[in-house]
């Protein structure tokens, strides 16, 4: 098995080629940093995910969290890990330094996260989930809470999760009926049942902490009834003392995949002694978690492209030691058989891998971009990045989903009947990458925020921010000679997205919302892949200046696949839009008008 | 969980309505038949599947076989099982009435195999196995052979394999290196290893017959070099006890999924003491073994098309009862939740899969009309049937292998975050389905022999043969008036393929095999949506006739939920030809020209 899970001369590429990085030093809140600072922390990163990650990646797969004594027990080197995270700054690496954390930019923990998520997905979502709610509480929680919460779990002692799922409340998060019930003394209690909950319980740690959703008493019904509440599994008592809180592991779940994390099944209050505490006001719990979910689907994307990103290299690998026929020229049957890398065919599976890996990276470095800049800016160019973030949140989460899908199966058909078992980790890669369709979000959920919430809002000011992105990118691709056959194409896609958009939007105006939405999931797809290619199209443009300073050896093997995995981009898979727009021109209500007992046989 | 897995209406519809399976009764072949004998057959593999493979689906997979003392124990049911199948005709059922056969039509054969297949696919390959082994026995052995291996192997009590795949011998079969030295007893010293051979060893028989590729001492080299031979694992000796014949079961392969069969790698002739008895002519071998190559390959489009129906009704159950959410158009979010089966973008998944189950089906069906009709007819007649056939078959194979996956990850994206666990069998059916674009020849050679071969062959003959089959259907199509805004497409997309594949053989005739084949992967799933919509084409004609009848209940339901897939396929899939037809025409050599080293990073 290779032991290459990511290309860190790619991520060079775009932390400091592409997306420079090093210009957030300027300001105020990155002014500790440098290149060099910068690259320690890189390198930190990768000893962890090769010295502890990637080697127990299929052990954890393979030995399953499990259900005992109402705890689930999970693989002995989670502990340590969690420890050296806690050490290493891991768990809320962009944490301001005043509480411990080191206060870096998205731009690089997103390539931190990738990197653990590609030696080891299941291992890496244990700190993701703590940064998370650590996050949430730092934001909107108490000085109190910030206190008895942060340190112990930036340390990695106390866990962090995220608990909004329920049995009868699954993608309709309005209909959570976890209950909370006001007393006296400051705190909730605590009633309701959760599911799906992931690192939800375990014992590589000593306390677990819910950012649960609930509703308190007599609270308004849908959304604006929710509220967001700190539920520990064990309660700080007065005396410092930890007591349980009445949470109760009532289930693990056995996945297809994804198996180094535990999926929990929790019962809360069960024996009316379960204490909740309120972060952030009443009634606005779903939009304080936003935060924390936004976080979330971004962390998803970059665990897509990462899963895929192993699943290429391990497909790279095999692909140049295979000898396996001859070319389709040689007619002589006792030449040498070839490595299956010469064949265009298994070119052409590994370009397709390699175009939707750093094509999907680069969009969520984008994103991180965004996010970095709306931390430092003000005003308007503050708000303009908020936009842009938030516009592209579904995509980033959903292309790379659905996509790496796709990518890993192509990796998995390079090695043939060997993809197929367990010899090698492309099956892994192929059970643990389908969930990332699905959590966070189903990419359904995600065609409807996109178009039905995000294209719109703000009478689509982000919509439009975001085309002035593209045709800018557009403008200075068009001045360099090496990509003036590439940019017609991708000014014809934006121009297909925007008759697309238009139609839609007229379909909304005056048709049903289920008309209007009826293909979402399509225009998401859609709206994913010319964000790709402009991706593509910004890492060219970096190329082609790299290029002319003419590079040797494995720098110039570099920039030269770079240069063909864009070019199979614009001409694999851009074509793509024309189907999809055809279909999303047609608002013929199709799926709209059938009727469920039409599907009776 | 849903105990259907499959719908006795649409075999009934395609079998009886759609390709008249009862008009092959006026010939001889099938002259003891009729439509209340072909019900009995129905109904008989229905209670098999339904009592005893569906019962074990999970169960097999979750007690997956294990080599113990160099024999490989398998599920007890599955020795059950052979008995039965021995018993009710089910090996090798469409073989002669001499043979103990049941001499039934390939679509009533293909009918059962489907049934058995959506029931539990890892069940439904021991007999299949067997079964064509059985027909090549029966079509190139002498008749000791026969007498010798037949009876056992219908009765269930032997199974038979194919046993081609050596180490260094995937995908090139022309290199494999397994060794036949006659000697003077009419038999031949065989010396090999072999591997990923499917029931290749198991306790649930008495004996296991390999239908083995090998090379004669000093035969040329290539695939003409290659010679059939059938290698038992136990001989019979002169007073009819069986011995073993040194051939080992040196290891097991742990697979992704289709875990209920036992995958093998073989040792032959360790010893110096493997006998194998030559099959037809010696360096025939690999044109012998096209015969059970080919309906393998109907065998794994017609299992991948099952895989999919048994996810596509377990999603559906699921989407009927899992309520979630209200309609888009209710703003009142105390209003009940509604089945999601009532949501446009779960209606649109729920299409999806139906139309590349059924679509697939009526290929695969369409491809047992042909084959019938090539068994029935002669000269010209009976030539253009095998013609289309053997076009069709790479299609067949290809088309529900890859679209069946993305069938079942719709499947299992209905049920959401249930769908990933194993409460529900979409996860299985999610594993078990990745074989299928893998064994029996990668979906990239089926690309190569479409486009290389079957196209081109008999300058064209084959293709235009097809051409014709379509057009014929346009021609009876349009004359409905219900269809006419349907037609056009179908036409617009056929003038596609044409325009494509005179594009390519210009290539072809102009430039490189590595040119002209770059795309031939593309190419092929080019072929199969249009084969696809062609057949939708053909069940809507079925269904408008019948429409016009005013059937009521059920039975219109029926009719009308066609009729919405048969429109899907042509408004959401059909259309994706548009991009491919793009990527084809330009045959700029991207592919090709990338060289190995500018993956290096």
């Amino acid at each position: 098995m290779t032991s290459k899970f990511f290309s860190e001369r790619n991520l060079r590429f775009l932390l400091y080629e592409v997306f420079d990085v090093i210009s957030l030093t300027r300001y105020d809140t990155y002014k500790e940093y440098d290149g060099k600072t910068f690259d320690m922390v890189l390198k930190a990163a990768m000893e962890l995910a090769e010295g502890l990650l990637w080697p127990i990646f299929q052990e954890m797969d393979k030995n399953p969290p499990e259900l005992a004594d109402n705890q689930i027990k999970v693989h002995p080197s989670v502990r340590k890990f969690l420890e050296e995270c806690g050490q290493g700054g891991w768990i809320g690496p962009g944490m301001p330094f005043e509480w411990g954390g080191q206060q870096l930019p998205q731009m690089i923990t997103h390539a931190c996260e990738f990197i653990f998520a590609a030696a080891n997905y299941s291992a890496s979502v244990y700190p993701g989930l703590t940064s998370g709610a650590a996050h949430l509480i730092l934001t909107f929680g108490n000085e109190e809470m910030k206190k008895t919460y942060l340190p112990k779990m930036f340390s990695g002692k106390w866990q962090g999760t995220m608990a909004l799922t329920e049995p009868e409340a699954g993608s309709s998060l309005s209909d959570i009926t976890t209950e909370a019930e006001p007393t006296d003394k400051g705190w909730y209690k605590i009633r309701g049942q959760k599911i799906f909950i992931s690192a939800g319980d375990h014992n590589a740690v000593e306390n677990v902490v819910h950012l649960m959703l609930a509703k308190i008493k007599g609270a308004p019904a849908g959304v604006k009834g929710i509220s967001l509440f700190v539920v520990p599994k064990k309660r700080m008592e007065e005396k410092g003392q930890l007591v349980l809180n009445d949470v109760v592991t009532s289930g693990i779940f056995h996945k297809l995949g994804y198996r180094g994390s535990p999926i929990a099944q929790l019962s809360i209050g069960d024996n009316d002694d379960c204490r909740g505490y309120l972060v952030g006001e009443p009634h606005q719990g779903l939009f304080h978690m936003f935060q924390m979910m936004n976080e979330a689907r971004i962390g998803v994307g970059i665990g897509a492209a990462a899963i895929a990103s192993a699943a290429y290299y391990a497909a790279l690998d095999y692909s140049k030691k295979r000898l396996q026929g001859r070319k389709l020229s040689t007619k002589n049957p006792t030449a040498p058989q070839v490595p299956i890398i010469e064949h265009p065919d298994v070119k052409r599976m590994l370009l397709f891998q390699r175009s939707i890996v750093e094509g999907s990276l680069a969009l969520l470095m984008q994103c991180g971009k965004y996010a970095d800049l709306a931390g430092v800016l003000i005003g308007e160019e503050k708000e303009k990045n908020e936009f842009l973030l938030d516009l592209l949140t579904p995509v980033a989460k959903s292309y790379p989903s659905e996509m790496g899908l796709l990518s890993i199966s192509q990796g998995l058909q390079c090695l043939g009947g060997s993809g197929y078992c367990d010899d090698y980790p492309l099956e892994q890669h192929y059970r643990d990458a389908r969930i990332h369709p699905i959590h966070e979000g189903t990419t359904g959920i995600h065609g409807l925020d996109l178009l039905g919430r995000k294209v719109m809002m703000k009478g689509g000011k982000a919509y439009k921010l975001y085309l002035e992105e593209v045709q800018e990118t557009l403008r200075e691709a068009e001045k360099l000679e090496e990509l003036q056959s590439y940019t017609p194409k991708l000014k014809e896609s934006l121009e297909m997205l925007q008759k697309v958009t238009a139609h839609l939007m007229e379909v909304g105006r005056k048709e049903t919302p289920e008309l209007f939405l009826a293909d979402a999931t399509l225009y998401l797809e859609f709206f994913g892949i010319v964000s790709v290619a402009w991706q593509w199209l910004v890492q060219a443009m970096v190329v082609v200046k790299a290029m002319k300073k003419s590079p040797d050896g494995a720098e110039a093997n570099f920039y030269a696949g770079k240069f063909f995995a864009f070019r199979f981009f614009f001409e694999y898979e851009l074509p793509k839009m024309a189907g999809l727009a055809k279909r999303l021109m047609n608002s013929d209500g199709l799926t709209v008008e059938i009727k469920p007992e039409f599907f009776s046989d």
